[in-house]
C-alpha cells in the first residue's frame, strides 16, 4: 500500500497561477494524493441566471488545487502524474457562453468590430451510475445525452524563464490543455522547471469535445485521486501522456499548425528515441500511423494532440516503465481502500 | 441492380485540375461507376531509386480519375458519392518525402533559409488478405505493420468563381482534403458549382494518419466503385461526409485554425437545422459532442474534420435519407454481381 | 518615341480570373499600352444606396482589363510592367463595406456564429487638382481629406500550375496584391508562367491604407499608362517592384507570418544575388534594413511587402537596369505626346 | 525644471521578466529618470567570437532597467513615458544569429525537422557624430552603412491576471515588443495593471528594420532620459504611441493577423472617441489612411503597428494633451541642463 495523502482546499487556498505560489504539501515521489478541485468558475454558477461575467471576478478563474512540491525534483527531471480515478463531485455540471471567448466568436485576439455573442448558461444534470450528462436545450425542449467522461483541463507544473502563467494559458508546463485524453488511468508526464515542480490541477470537466470549441467544457468540481512519482535525469520538453493502448505528445501555441508541429515533433523524436530509429524513418512512420486530435482551440495557447496506438509500437516499455509502475501503485492502493 | 459504369483512365486521359477539364463520361444519378485511380505519382515512382523531384514533372502530379458529369446537377444542388469500395491495385505503395513540402519541414510558404530535408522514398509491402502495410525502415533494420484502411485523399468538383484549381489544393470545392475519413462505406456529399457537377477523383492511400504530417501518405493505385445521387434544391458550403457511424463536416483554409472555424461552424449549422435548435444551443452541443481529427496539414490548404456519433442524435435520417439510399443501391450492385 | 497601343474594354471584354482568357492584344517588348480599368464593382456601385450584395452579380467583381500576350514570353522568362501614369477616371470614388468580407469582421474563412457588419457604402470626393480625396462620415459630419496616391490593387499574369484563379486572388501570378505600392513610378517584375505571360491590370485604387483593413480601398476606374518589357531567362517566384528609391518584394499567403516570411526571404535572396552577400550575411543586413509594410490582411491570400531604400545599397543596376530603361522610354513617350 | 532621477542599475540588479520584481525606485509623476540600459546580451557579446549559445545563460537574457513604482498609479490609470533621448553608449553594437530564433527558421514553436541555421555574430560600428552603424560581412568583404535610428525594443509594465511574464515577451503589457517607432520624441502609453505600474525598460538597438527578421537588431547599450507621467481614470487596453507626427497602437499576438486585428481595432477606437465618430464610419476612415509597419515576426508574439498621420486629424489634442505636456518638460529639462 503506497503512501496517501488528502488534500482539500479551501476556496481561500485556491491558486490562480503556475508558479508564483507556496507549495500547500511534500509529495515524496509514490505517494497518493487524494483531492478536490472546484470547478472553473470557482463554483460560482449554480444556475442559469449565473452569468459569468457577473459572478466571476477576473482574474480569479480556474482555481488550482496545488501546488505540491515533489521531493527531490530538479531542473531536468520530469515528474509522471497517474490519474486514479477522477470523479466528479456533485451531480450537476455548467457549461456557458463566455463574451469574447470561444472558437466561433470574435475575441479579444482575434479582435473585430462584432458585439460579443448572448451569454448563456446551461446546467448539465449528470447520472454518475448511468455515467451520462444530460444536455437540455434552452430555445426549444430539445433533450439528449452524451457519456459522461471525467478528465482535468488544467495540470501542470511552475513554468520555466522565471514566469508566473495563469491557470488559463496551456503551454510547455502543462497548463489549461484542456484534451480529453486527461482522463482516469493515463499517466501524464511534466518536465521541472523549478526545484520541487510544484505541480497543481483544476478545471474538471465531466466531458469536452475536442477543441472545446466554445470555449467551455461541462465543468464540475472533482474528486480525483492521483500518484506521482519522479523520474530522474529525464527531460520533457513538452507535456506527455502514455495511457495502455496509447502515447500522446501535445503540442500548446499558436497558430495552430505550430501546436500541430510541436505535438508531432515530440512524438517523431520520442519514437525515434525509443524504438532507435533515425529522424526520417520516424518521421515516415509517424506520419502513417499517428492520430491528430485537437485538445482546444480556444485558450491562450491552441493544443494539438498527437498519439499513437502502443500495439503498432515493439513491446518496449516507455519512458523506463513508469505508466505500469504507477499502475501497480494504484491497483495497491485500490485494494488498500 | 443499379446501372453500371466502368471508366478506366488511359495515361493521357488523366486531368490534373478540378475545373478546366471536358468530362469523360455522363452519369445519371443512382449510377455506380467502377473505376481506376493511378497514384499521386502517376505511377513513376517503382522503387527506393525514384525520386519525386527527378521522376516526377511539375505539374502532372496527382492524377485525377474524370471528370464525370451527373446529370441534372445545376448550381445550388448537392452531388453525393457514395464509396461501394476502395481496394489497392497492386501489392505495394510508396511514400516519400518531397523537397520543401511537409508539416515539419520550411516549404515554399512558411519560407525558410534551411537547405530542404533529405529526399527519400519507403516502398511499403500491402498484404490484401492480412489488410496489413509493412513499413521497413531505411536506416535500420526495423520493420513493422499498419493496419491498411484504404482511401482517397481527393474527392471534388469542379470550383466556383470561375476558376480551375490544382489537383493538390483541398478547399470547398472537395479536392485533396486528404482525410483517412474518405473511406469505403462513405458517402460525401459536394456542392454543385458548374453545370454537371464534373466530379473527379483519385490519390489513393493505403492508409494515412491524421495531418499528413510527411506531405505523402502510403500511396497507391485504387480500384474503387462509388454510387453517385443527385441532391436537387440543396447547398453544401463545404465537403460534408455521413458514415453509418458518424456525421462529419470539413474545412480547408490556412492558418489550421480557420479550418477548424469552417468545420465546426458547419456542424453547428448542420446540427442546428437537422435537429431544430437555436444556433446557440447547437454551439453548446457541439461543443461537447464533437470528435476534432485533423486531416492534412500540409496542402495548400489545411483540412480540420468535424465529427459527430449519430448515437447521440435523435434518429433522424440526415440530408434527406440519401446515405440509406446510397447503402442499399450499394447491396443491390454487390448482390448483383 | 515607343510603339503605343490603345485600349479601353467593352463590359462585355473584362476578365475576372489570371488565366482561363484569351488574350486581347499581342505586345511587343517595349510598346507602351494606354487602359481604362474599371472599378472593382465594375462601375455597378454609384451611390450610397447601391449595396455590393443588391447591385453585383458573384463572381462578376474585380473585373480586368487584358489579358495582354507578351511576343516572346515565355516559361521561366520575367515580364516588367512600368506605371508612366495612373489617373482616376472620374471625380469620385467609392467604398463600401461587404457582408464577411474584411479584417475587422468574421468572414467565411475566419468563421464564426456573428451576423455580419452592417453593410454601407462611402462616396469619397476626388479632387483631381488638388490630389485630395474627401471622406465624410455617415454617421455625423465629420468631413477630412486624405492625399490621393493612385494605384492598381491588381496586377498579374495567368498562375502556374495549370490553374485560373478569380481576380480577387493574390498569389504567386501577382493577382489582386494591393498593395499602395503599386503607383506611378514602379516597375512590376511578374515571373511568366505560360508562353505570352497573359498580363492583366484592374482594382484601381485612388487611395488605401496599408492592409486595407475594412477589405475595401477608395476604389475608382483608371486611366492607366504602361510599358511593359521582357527580360529573358530570368525568373521572378513571387512579384518583386522597384522604384526610384527602394527595391520591394512581396509574399502572398496565410498566415500573415508566411506573407511575410515569403518577401523576406525573397529580399534575402535578391539582395545576396545583387550584392555578392552569402545567405547569412544577406539574412543580417536585411534584417537592420528593411521596411516592412502591409499590402492587404483581408483578400484571399493576404500580402507582406519587404522594401529597402536603394541608398542603402551599392549603385549597382538591379535586374540589368529594367527600371531606368524603362523610365527612359516613358519620358520618350510623355515628350512625344 | 521637473524633478530628475538618476538611476545606473549594477548587473546584480538586472531585472528579466516584467511583474514579480520589488521596485527600485519610486518615481513622482513629471519626473524626469536618467538610466541606463545594458544590452540585450547583459553586455556578455564583445567579439565575434562570442557565441549565444556559449557565453550567455538562459533565461539570463534581456536584461531590464527597473522596475519604477510611479507613485499613484492604480489598475485602471495609463503611465505615460515620453522618450527625451536615447543615446548609444558605446561605439559598437553586436547582432547575431540565435538558433532557433527569428522568422526564417525553424524554431521552436515553427518546429521542424532541420538543424539550426548557423550561429554567427556581427560587430556593427557606430559613429555617434555621423549617425550611422557600419555593417560589415563576414562571409565577404562588402561594407555599407546605415542611418542610426536609437530605440528600445522593451518598454512595458507589470502584466495582469497575476502572471510575470520574461522580458524577451511583448503583450498587452508592452514588454519586448521590438518595434522602432519607440524612439526620442515619442510618448508610449501604458495601461496600469497593479499598483505603481512597475514600469521598465531595456533592449536598446542602434537601429532595427520592421520585422527584426533575424530575430536580433543592432543591439547596444543605451544612456536614456525618459519623462513619466500618469493618466489618472483612463485605460489603455494595449501599448499606444504618440509622436509629433502620428498616434499609433500597438497588437501583439499570433498569428500576425491577430496582431494586425489588435493594432487595426485599437486604431479604430482611438480615432473613434477622439473625432466623435460612429466605429463603422471610423472603420472606413482607418482603412483607408492607415500606415501598417510590423514591429516584430519573430518574438513569442509577433508585434503589428497602426499608424496615422496626425495632419490627417483635425487638430485635437490626443489622450486630454499629454504628449505636448511632456514635451514641454522635455524641453525645460534640456534647458536646466
Amino acid at each position: 500500500m503506497p503512501n496517501v495523502v488528502a488534500y482539500t482546499p479551501t476556496p481561500d487556498s485556491y491558486v490562480w497561477t503556475f508558479g508564483g505560489a507556496a507549495p500547500v504539501a511534500t509529495i515524496a515521489p509514490g505517494t497518493v494524493v487524494e483531492l478536490f478541485t472546484e470547478d472553473c468558475f470557482a463554483g460560482k454558477i449554480q444556475s442559469e441566471d449565473d452569468l459569468v461575467s457577473v459572478v466571476c471576478e477576473f482574474p480569479f478563474l480556474n482555481p488550482q488545487t496545488g501546488p505540491f512540491y515533489v521531493e527531490g525534483a530538479e531542473v531536468g527531471d520530469t515528474i509522471a502524474v497517474h490519474f486514479i480515478s477522477i470523479e466528479p463531485a456533485r451531480d450537476w455540471a455548467v457549461s456557458t457562453t463566455v463574451p469574447l471567448f470561444g472558437a466561433l466568436t470574435s475575441t479579444h485576439l482575434t479582435a473585430s468590430l462584432h458585439d460579443p455573442l448572448p451569454e448563456l448558461v446551461w446546467i448539465w444534470e449528470l447520472d454518475r451510475q448511468a455515467r451520462t450528462c444530460r444536455f437540455s436545450a434552452k430555445h426549444s425542449d430539445f433533450t439528449t445525452t452524451l457519456p459522461m467522461d471525467p478528465m482535468h483541463g488544467t495540470v501542470g507544473v511552475a513554468p520555466a524563464n522565471l514566469e508566473v502563467r495563469s491557470a488559463l494559458v496551456p503551454d510547455a508546463h502543462g497548463g489549461n490543455l484542456d484534451t480529453p485524453e486527461m482522463r482516469e488511468g493515463v499517466t501524464c508526464y511534466l518536465g521541472v522547471n523549478v526545484e520541487g515542480a510544484l505541480f497543481s490541477l483544476g478545471d474538471g470537466h465531466a466531458r469536452q469535445g475536442e477543441g472545446e470549441t466554445c470555449g467551455v467544457a461541462v465543468e464540475c468540481a472533482m474528486n480525483t485521486v492521483v500518484v506521482i512519482d519522479l523520474i530522474k535525469g529525464v527531460t520533457t520538453p513538452w507535456p506527455r501522456l502514455e495511457s495502455d493502448t496509447h502515447i500522446l505528445s501535445t503540442g500548446s501555441a499558436r497558430p495552430l499548425e505550430d501546436a500541430f508541429r510541436i505535438a508531432q515533433l515530440d512524438m517523431v523524436n520520442w519514437v525515434a528515441e525509443e524504438l532507435g530509429l533515425s529522424h526520417m524513418d520516424a518521421y515516415q512512420f509517424v506520419s502513417q500511423a499517428v492520430q491528430s486530435p485537437l485538445a482546444n482551440v480556444c485558450d491562450t495557447n491552441y493544443t494539438s494532440i498527437a498519439k499513437i496506438e502502443k500495439r503498432h509500437l515493439p513491446q518496449l516499455p516507455f519512458r523506463n516503465g513508469t505508466h505500469d509502475k504507477l499502475k501497480a501503485l494504484a491497483a495497491s492502493y485500490r485494494n488498500g481502500r
